[in-house]
């Protein structure tokens, strides 16, 4: 598909427990948008709105959704909760929200039993933003202008790198 | 209610994620069969039969039950699962079946968020014994039968504390 | 039980080890007093005063009290020192007091020996509230009336969360 | 595109630094069989064969390969070095073969820097499989058969615990 | 006091929270009997025995006691009981009997409040052991005889690292 | 030895690695102020000067000191260090200075080898106060007086918690 | 070689992921000015420039360097990755810079397979400074002068310890 | 220097605390002796003998030795204690012989204070064999011959990658 006539309705989901967690979850949204990748963002919970979550999954597929993004704190089950409900990918996103330091998020999100994967991004805004990304390089599969994007944004990567060490090399000396 | 007309329709659930799980639960039983109380043992899983898990949180009550008893290890969302979707206690007994030594399911069982508790027990089998006593104590709160066996089940625990103490005294001699 | 005569006399002990405890303990009275469940507050400590602690638990019963809920931090041994010498149930509510952020405490209040039940819910704030929602679930057994406002109170959990998402949509659009 | 002219160049990559973690990745590679994916496995360490796993990853996208799945234990490096060096999407798989428990691959195999990320599952067994699953989940967005045929292994998930769940109904009885 | 006549009511009290904890425990005995140090070993629960545990503590000193020594796993609350109820020096042994590998136990033992201390060793037979000799340094202030002892026993420390360097160089050359 | 004439010259001495740690050790001193226990204080370093810290420890007994308290933190050796060059009781407090929140300090300071013990009290303040809590308890063992002190502490400690209890019922009315 | 003709070639590289890791690893700098040791500041990512990573590595002997200093945080993989391709000493810094304190940083680092070592340094500013320390005493094994600087900065080591002592003692007596 | 006349005496010493830390270290000295680095294994314990601890690392440079490998375990003050009596580089194996599965030495190895580096490696037996490939590293830089050989080793180690590699294919077709 060209990017000329990308969809317009969203192709991921950025599910959160609650709208503490949206200053993290936006570095996810602030990268899709850098991709052109159209998305939405719900709130759902897994332990407090179950039947909406597991609706959320259940229809996701046949909404158009390709990938979901969930991010969660503490006893993070989110991710898990809807991948046990959809057979899209589901990327989950540890928060660093209870006194645990998001220890107790990583364990809950990577953890999973066999048969019900969810693929698991560092804590906190790193991962918020390596969750999009990983998403672009999921839909890029089958997006050669996404793929093409991903690799511009891998250079860019590098050249970021190199920005920062020749203002580093111009104002230190040893 | 006195012992005599104690309903043998089960009180209390005692749910696992998996037979393998079977060893360690089974404690549980042993406890509530030492108490009277009535149970019944189901094999759900939050990750892999959702629906089958939420179902019977929610038709849990209907039929009687007034206590859940839940093991899991890993990201053990199972307990989690059912206190979504019921208002009936729910406790989770923390498994320690992956290699993280049981971190895992203790952090996902215990950290869940506000408005939806899990009642957590200690990793493993001390656990599951101690969800069992833990339900005799919450049905024993209606029920002066069962108060009068939990208030004999702990001068029985003197008992063997003081049993064990003549025995090391009796071989061990400074 | 109707809620016409619901008694006044407590019947949830919320206890704590420190008055520097009670900012986070006190969102368990809030909750209990949402559900409209008379309750009392008190400081004893494991450590520091070991006997009150003991005789607490010893006449809790025998005062009317149904469950106890005991927030402490650190080697927190609040919860278990009560649970040892009563068979009303304990809810331990980890706090994290010290630099351990958390983890001593919630060690010490959930891995109890076999025979000696601690329900330990998650750690700080979260903990607290829930400790009050679980004390309403476990006296919702034997109360009508509790039980129907912890069901309107899964229906204000949900609600909330449709307002939120309600409120995200209406502010982020992708 | 249909069953019947599913490739049979391999799409995914089983990658890991030793022969040693064979037995744990060939769970990986079972699971891939059982999707009918055709899949390669290799050894490639990113400590002691550097320039061949960055060679493979920048290859791999030319060669056909859509996923890739790294397993490495300790100071899990592999799956990151290939995210570095590919757009593809890696999924890294934890291994416990140090003395300290799978924390050290978890937490270098999740924790990676916003732009790079790598798609974390479970440590250990569960992850291996799971790899292949969420692997199977991407590669099916694109791949309708594959997607029906993910669809019918969560139905087997469901129906393998009702088979347990009757079993364990069958030999024991409250 | 001198060696001559040391008295034979014991000074040290060993305390474990089971009879499974014996054989670590049996380590501090065998340190006890080195230093020629009377002692009684007794079985007491912080949690299944609380009132024999603080009557124990309450008239140690009255009978001679002068170090009490408890050994528990998990939530390790014994020596934390003890030091409640005595101002004599209490020894924490943490003992690794959970899923949790000791890290219950040590957090447990010694992160007590300010006001309580226990004197926590290592986890296991070291701790053990240490405990016996941590007594012996105590007890060693008013006893020049034991003083001597521990002297010797600190140049017998120092000879059995040359016994082991010199079989070392004698099989082992380079 | 009565209180009249109890000697002026340090009992105990509080060392520690480095004037950063004082604001924490200072709490020991008030602690052994409020006993009346003649005390000095240290900079010495297990690592930067070594042979002071040898030297010191030797010599303590020598000159009449009878408990050490070392407070260090990150890789907390200190104790250790001076517990292997003295007979006298070493009592450890792990200070939590590193970035690793006091894990690394309390496991350096309380796992030693057979042998060596150390005394580990709680990390942080707590454990400052408790370090001469217990050096007291030591010393009380030979005096009386400090018994008796002691036991006015305990006693003190109680009548706080019923001071914060009378306090909290004033304020708190459920 | 002699002071007098140190050369003023670089001898060490300090490398980070981020200019944001530039404020913790000015302290090697400092020390390694201290020591008057050439060094070079560089600015390299495992993840996002791997391929100029590698690059540096395999030329760093060529270039005069004689050793390399990596700081990174999180799931820290740039010294490995140096260390995969040269055979000159890598010291890796880890980094607290992401919400898991430091342990996912020091797991990363110093966890490395056989073949492949990294010697690793404390997490943060001390590990900075040592790391600096270490190259120092690595470059005087060759460099008598070097040597004897290292022996001067022992024993201001020693008088720090001393001068903070002497300050101490003037300003707190018992 | 060429490998003819290469010294005879010991360059690299291999410290260990106890004797049954022989068979892990036995991996460093089997690895020197690859590297044709002559080196010299002894038992000395940081708590147990310090005074013959701190004498060896004074003396260590006078005799020649240019590295030194210090393999403990727990509460691992071994290197430590010798980094802080000698300018020579010190290399730290922590060495899972706790209960604690390795996090207490590793800890106690890594993280010491700004002035006294040790260079820690890997917990256990690929630690032991990176001490040695580390030692190798910075007798290197001033031993062309030995730099040949390490680059000789670098090679080996891509070699049986690759033999392994070729292994996996020939036995292990998708």
């Amino acid at each position: 598909m060209s990017a000329a006539n990308r969809p317009t309705t969203p192709l991921v989901a950025i599910l959160m427990g609650s709208d503490t967690d949206l200053p993290v979850m936006q570095k996810a949204a602030t990268q899709l948008k850098y991709f052109g990748i159209p998305y939405e963002m719900e709130i759902v919970s897994a332990h407090r709105s179950p039947a909406r979550t597991a609706a959320f999954a259940r229809e996701a597929a046949g909404r158009g959704l390709r990938v979901l993004i969930a991010g969660a704190g503490a006893a993070a089950a989110l991710a898990g909760a809807l991948a046990a409900e959809t057979t899209l990918p589901v990327i989950g996103v540890p928060l660093a929200t209870s006194p645990l330091a998001g220890f107790d998020s990583l364990l809950s999100t990577a953890m999973l039993p066999a048969g019900v994967p969810v693929a698991t991004v560092a804590v906190g805004e790193a991962g918020a933003t390596n969750a999009a990304v990983l998403a672009a390089q999921i839909l890029a599969l089958a997006d050669p202008a996404l793929a093409a994007r991903l690799a511009e944004f891998k250079r860019e990567l590098i050249g970021k790198v190199e920005e920062k060490s020749a203002k580093l090399k111009a104002t230190h000396q040893a």
